[in-house]
């Protein structure tokens, strides 16, 4: 079953406030969790039904077993192995962003073409010669890349990499990038993202 | 007129084009814009609709125009301020991403609790004592925080910020804050965000 993106999105919000629990508090009902997100409890049930999770009237749902179901929903535990392409302050941060691991995504590698950065390792990820992702992509069985160059080198790094094996970007850059059709781009859009949040309360 | 979170989102990736059109593209058509993102032409059609831009049959839209209205609709030029809380990796990070200011993003100063980074700069932004960020939340007229402190300290420092006069907050821990409210979180979910992308896939 294909679950919309929205709700992916909530299913990890879900989970970060079931993370967050105290240990004595076995049980959390829709009502509460819809009340952290601001949003209708009909919606949180609804979402839940996508992890095959009804909970019980009453009680509410058992906070371990919707954990464990939404785990699994989205795949925490299958571990997705990938690089960063770009050494610079956003792959840095993102190569030091530890939540990633506990989530399923672990950054393998990085890769620059600047000689100070080749050879440095970024909590404990080697900087490589961007020359060598072809070849390591290969030997690691890695596809997916997180791009964090510089907006001007976008387009022409990300072409190199599909020519390279990765098969899937994670673009972090504003730019648009024109890369072959079985090449998958998911846009990181952090100014779309700021501008909804502003536009939003705008129009109320 | 409210405009959808996803159309916000296809209108900056538009303008993101639109950016890097060389000057002698006067005109693009609904279907090179469609094509760059992989989705409907229909869609890209229904979507300028919201900035009041029409196109021309068999001309297209006038990429000058379009990338004007779109910045009027979305405010690029009507500058928000903000302070990043949390001088850590991610937060040094935004404080260095430039391209925010083009799109109407002012990050005025930075704040922290640890003594080695307050007084220091970073991209021409002051870090200060997180003590301060009430005084000069009113002395600047900021409202806006974003939110880069560790997960452990995110709650309680959500409720700092929300007692501090702070209205916004641009919520990047993996945290779901429990915040007064009147107080407008958005939270900028990266977990999810990676998550939505490579479920999509294996949906297909």
């Amino acid at each position: 079953m294909n679950i919309p993106d929205k709700v992916v999105n909530r299913l990890t919000l879900y989970h970060y406030i079931l993370e967050d629990l105290r240990d004595d508090e076995q049980n959390i009902s829709s009502t509460k969790l819809a009340r952290f997100l601001n949003i209708d409890n009909s919606q949180v049930r609804k979402d839940l039904k996508y992890v095959g999770n009804f909970g019980k009237c009453h009680v509410g749902y058992n906070a371990k077993d919707l954990k464990k179901s939404i785990e699994e929903k989205l795949g925490f535990q299958k571990t997705r192995d990938a690089f960063i392409v770009g050494a610079g302050n956003l792959g840095s941060a993102l190569a030091k962003y530890d939540s990633f691991k506990d989530y399923g995504l672990n950054i393998l590698a990085m890769f620059d073409n600047d000689s100070k950065k080749i050879g440095t390792t970024i909590n404990g990820k080697e900087v490589f010669d961007i020359t060598k992702v072809g070849n390591l992509s290969q030997r690691l069985n890695v596809d997916i890349a997180i791009l964090t160059v510089p907006r001007e080198f976008a387009k022409g790094v990300a072409n190199y990499l599909a020519g390279s094996g990765i098969k899937y970007i994670w673009n972090f850059t504003p730019c648009i990038l024109d890369v072959p059709g079985d090449i998958k781009v998911w846009n990181e859009n952090l100014i779309g993202s700021f501008l909804q949040f502003t536009n939003k309360d705008e129009g109320k």
